[in-house]
């Protein structure tokens, strides 16, 4: 199907074919190279490391499930703080209550006037926008400019930029990556109301605001939600909602219950390679190579473990 | 409510809140300045041209309809044997048959042995992948680094990378951008098969398949389509398929049925405030201003005309 094709593959190197006036160009096919299909398909069992029970969370909608992978090397608190609430059953029954289009789904109390108070966990907490460099040591760079921050990569399966200068590293806000809604002040926030991204990466807020960790299964059922008629993409009709049957830590579910992924290991070589490969792909569909690989357009791998 | 504060707002300049090791940052708030919001409310009429109702296509689906801008500059045969198509009824009763997460929706014939012929329109073209830049009078430079293009900026209302070494410009794959689908040869697409960017902009695609425009209103209906549990996205069942009720050229509608948007007009002073508003947000939500802002990530504003 002509359609299939649309995406992957390589081919004419070059071929410049300029509309009205088509430029005569040198058909000369790019070379064959390994996919991010090819690439996994041949990676090692290292290459890869499993989800850690205690830093990862299952949001389970009506649809099926949301799982979420924790970064506590990047926000601490925030972490710790949002398992507190899972573990407190905070936020069953609540909702998800914004869709906007081409930016973010968000979830957490619907009752603005007399929101859901947490038992022990926290409301609010400081900020955590960026943390100490040395708080990381898990980062590989990649080689390709961008334009929001000096230099950027990848830590422990996460997407991050980082200011040498400043001493400071941050997760980036890519697809599927998750936040934690504030209010104007910057120590507003605390994690009872999550963000997911579903569209063009919002860079913007990076470093502006807690970003906590990163979808790694059951994108589409965030993604797919409705868009909100009102500012911001708000649902203003309780309808509109999708309720959340239990948002739990996954070592609190029953083994027999659990969802079981694996991450590539973004500190390995078959990474670089996957990432080289996005970077420049092979002919025969494709007919110019890139030669460059925005951050949120690198691919990390995730797969269910045998 | 905290969530609506999410998005836009700012604050403390370089509020360096470190995570668990709290950095102590200066808690200099960033001056106030006017929003995208703002500005396209305080825009004048002559910033901003009417769509042209013959490069203007609608989708009619069972949700709504889709509104979709042609850019003859940078396709012009493809502009052409679309509204062709569009003129014969090829589309009508046709589907939307694929939705891969974080990449494009696409409609077309579903049937792949026996696909509908068009008329006298042509079901392939010579792919018009790039145009030579003097095709192209109405280019503004955005300052803003890309690692896809040598330049990037805005062209009559789309987002376009050029090279100037090379003599060529081309559409980018940004979130909404319209291209036609294609086999491994260059010159297998016509338009029959179309697709849209539903997520992160893949620009790895700009320079490698004919872009024909751009979907100026009803993304929502596009982009929450359930995502297909197929490889690439495509619909295995029949029943997922969205079908396309009717697919025309805007000045073939009747007058009282048309939808009538206005779009900025890029080459405005307008529209450079536009891009500087999001490449430099003011207090008091924003804590840090990212000086920089992606090609894909600058809006392009389009509003109902009155």
């Amino acid at each position: 199907m002509k359609a299939v094709r649309m995406v992957v593959g390589a081919g004419m190197a070059l071929a410049v074919l300029a509309g009205s006036t088509v430029q005569a160009a040198p058909k000369k096919e790019l070379p064959p190279k390994p996919s991010v299909g090819d690439i996994v398909k041949e990676s090692k069992a290292a290459d890869w490391r499993p989800l850690d029970l205690e830093n990862t969370l299952y949001m389970d909608l009506p649809g099926g499930r949301v799982v979420i992978e924790l970064a506590p090397t990047f926000a601490p608190l925030h972490a710790a703080n949002i398992k507190a609430l899972a573990r407190e059953q905070y936020f069953d029954g609540l909702v998800i209550l914004r869709s906007q289009d081409n930016f973010v789904v968000q979830w957490g109390d619907p009752d603005e006037k007399n929101p859901r108070q947490p038992k022990k966990a926290k409301m609010t907490l400081p900020g955590e926008f960026t943390v100490p460099l040395k708080n990381d040591t898990k980062f590989t760079r990649m080689k390709d400019v961008d334009g929001y921050a000096p230099q950027v990569g990848h830590s422990n399966g996460f997407p991050v930029g980082r200011d040498p200068k400043a001493g400071t590293t941050w997760l980036a806000h890519c697809y599927a990556m998750v936040g934690v809604g504030r209010d104007t002040d910057a120590d507003s926030g605390g994690g009872t109301a999550l963000y997911v991204v579903t569209g063009q990466a919002p860079r913007q807020l990076d470093r502006n605001i807690t970003v906590v960790g990163r979808v790694v299964s059951g994108m589409p059922l965030l993604s797919t939600v409705a868009r909100g008629p009102a500012p911001m993409g708000f649902f203003d009709k309780p309808e509109m909602q999708v309720p959340i049957k239990a948002f739990r830590v996954a070592a609190d579910v029953a083994e027999g219950e659990r969802s079981n992924f694996e991450v590539m290991r973004t500190e390995s070589a078959t990474f670089q390679k996957v990432v080289e490969a996005t970077r420049n792909r092979g002919g025969p569909w494709t007919k110019v190579a890139a030669g460059h690989v925005d951050l949120c357009a690198a691919p990390i791998p995730v797969r269910e473990a045998k």
